[in-house]
């Protein structure tokens, strides 16, 4: 079939919307009709080159739903017409990682995927001249219509908003999936959250679900704290009116470090200052951030023979086929919100319009409606 | 009174045996005659200089074993006659900390213990010429009588053997508390222990304990192997002998890594090599080993993105007054073995040599018999 996408052509220059072939599902695999997606930062970072692993030309996107359009043989937990979420981090539920109690980080088809392919190693895009495209974190949700393997789409209630909804693909999970599934954060903690974007606001409602007493937010931009404080942020601190270190002002603040703290900015000097501010004898300090290429954390070893310890998240700890349909209803029943972070809606042919707005730091997220 | 102890004048010099004057115990204080000492390789931190929290002169030691020979006003759980191990980490029961279900890092003395004093902000031991002499770690246990508050004092069964149990008081504790207390290592597990010395080797025997499946050994020394293999070491690397990296080496050899790495070398190069070959997705690093002053580890935060945790322990996660008679229990009990390595005995007059047996590397661990 035909669909229209839009396109990395290349590193550094914008995405161009055209048409595309794609193939049907193969066994296993199952073709959706995407119905809205978000602009992701780990987007931006593969477009603009920086991603070491980048490859191109590729079809980028990664946070989405829509509906299960046709099955391939052998799918048996999907129909037509099932809503679904994209998975970029699938739950084969069969591998050494799926049967691990602590782990998410299903490697049922990561070679693949890695390389921009469907598990039997081909693409179903191509050009209209017949040159393949590659998918991109096994989701390429900046096409109208994609193909997924069975195990990378979470099943979801079909009352609820794609327009909302695709946030929980990646954004919303990555956050609140921090505090609940990484940290464990009890009720009545102190925690702080280190830069206020898009993950940030995610990880503040995630500690205000979890029942923190305590949620210290940490941004350079004064123009963060209303937002924030709006989803449960008690506490809003700016590094640069800060007299003196900032370490000892948050361990003061939080009467001895906080419990929990977590990085959201992806400055391994950030993640320092996380782990620092954690409260000797049980702090524990989860990354979320994506550091620059080559980049290191350090710190000195007593800090964790203290009692502190670093950890790190990739999609919230989520297992997306069991969680992530459970964070929809968890929105749809009011225990989240989603809303007033989308602050940007476009057809396709704008999408390039939502990288801007990310530049400028104008927007929390945009979303692409088809 | 007047005792005998080998005391620290100095940095850099050997310790020198003399009669000293005690105070006896103030409220909340026990008078204990200590009947056996451990040499450590903290004691040897600090007598070097090397320490920069080191204050002389001391009275060092704090791996002893003795007998309450008086109680002061207020002690309600010791008497005379009750056989003992002194805690450089003490336990209340009534602090923050304390009363926090994941550190035992008491805070009751922490300020006059680092400052060489008994709680009250003075020192029970002085020169016969009345110049004051000040504790070290709360313990002094290179003193034949010495005087610690209540709650730094474990009460152990009578029938247990001082020269062997005094081990326990650090050495012990902190190889074996760490699986235990800190890893919480399963049953099954596959684990990396680096440095085969008196910590190492209770790290190994404690992951016996806990029924690891694998257990790698990894130090320079090829001696080491023989006593390590009998504590419950299954494989042996000596990182001279690995053609090409380290690290890679034992991901393989731990079938993706271990599930439990720990550092008991001291050594920040050795404590990243331990966080890398942990498993990806759950695998855990316990730092045990204290680094020199002013250095400091590192890695990609990728590293713990991707699932490894990095985490410390200080008295193998253990509370003293809890903890330490359970682990006089397992070794009267046979589940536990000390005495393979205590490799030197000798008399207090000559502590020195022990300090010499360790700058060789020719003992475990040396104690002194009062």
């Amino acid at each position: 079939m035909r669909t229209r996408a839009a396109v990395a052509l290349q590193a550094g220059k914008p995405l161009e919307v055209m048409e595309v072939n794609l193939e049907g599902p193969k066994a296993g695999e199952v073709l959706v009709e995407i119905k809205a997606t978000g602009i992701c930062h780990t987007d931006e970072f593969t477009l603009s080159g920086a991603d070491p692993e980048g490859l191109f030309p590729a079809i980028l996107g990664h946070e989405g739903a829509g509906v299960v359009v046709e099955v391939g043989p052998g799918v048996t937990s999907l129909k037509p017409g099932d809503h679904v979420i994209p998975l970029y981090t699938p739950e084969c539920r069969e591998c050494e990682y799926c049967l691990h109690p602590k782990t998410n980080l299903c490697q049922a088809i990561r070679e693949t995927q890695g390389k921009g392919l469907m598990p039997d190693g081909t693409s179903r895009f191509s050009t209209l001249d017949g040159d393949p495209i590659l998918h991109y974190m096994g989701c390429s949700t900046f096409s109208n219509h994609t193909v997924l393997p069975e195990i990378a789409l979470a099943k979801v209630r079909e009352d609820a908003p794609f327009d909302k909804i695709c946030y929980i693909g990646c954004g919303v999970t990555t956050g609140i999936g921090a505090v609940i599934n990484t940290a464990k954060v009890e009720i009545g903690s102190r925690a702080i959250v280190f830069g206020l974007g898009g993950i940030g606001l995610n990880v503040i409602q995630g500690l205000r679900l979890a029942g923190a007493d305590q949620i210290v937010g940490v941004d350079l931009n004064p123009a963060k704290r209303e937002m924030a404080e709006k989803f449960g942020m008690t506490d809003f601190v700016n590094p640069s009116e800060v007299e003196g270190e900032l370490v000892p002002y948050l361990v003061n603040l939080t009467k001895g470090g906080a419990d929990y703290t977590f990085d959201a900015t992806g400055n391994v000097q950030v993640m320092r200052a996380a782990l620092e501010s954690a409260h000797k004898g049980w702090g524990e300090s989860i990354i979320i951030g994506v550091a620059p290429a080559g980049a290191e954390i350090s710190t000195r070893p007593f800090q964790l023979v203290t009692g502190r310890s670093w950890r790190g998240t990739a999609f919230g700890g989520a297992r997306g086929r069991t969680d992530v349909p459970k964070i929809v209803d968890w929105y749809m029943e009011g225990k989240i919100e989603i809303d007033p972070m989308i602050t940007h809606t476009m057809g396709l042919d704008d999408i390039n319009k939502g990288f801007d707005l990310m530049h400028k730091g104008e927007s929390i997220r945009s979303v692409v409606i088809y």
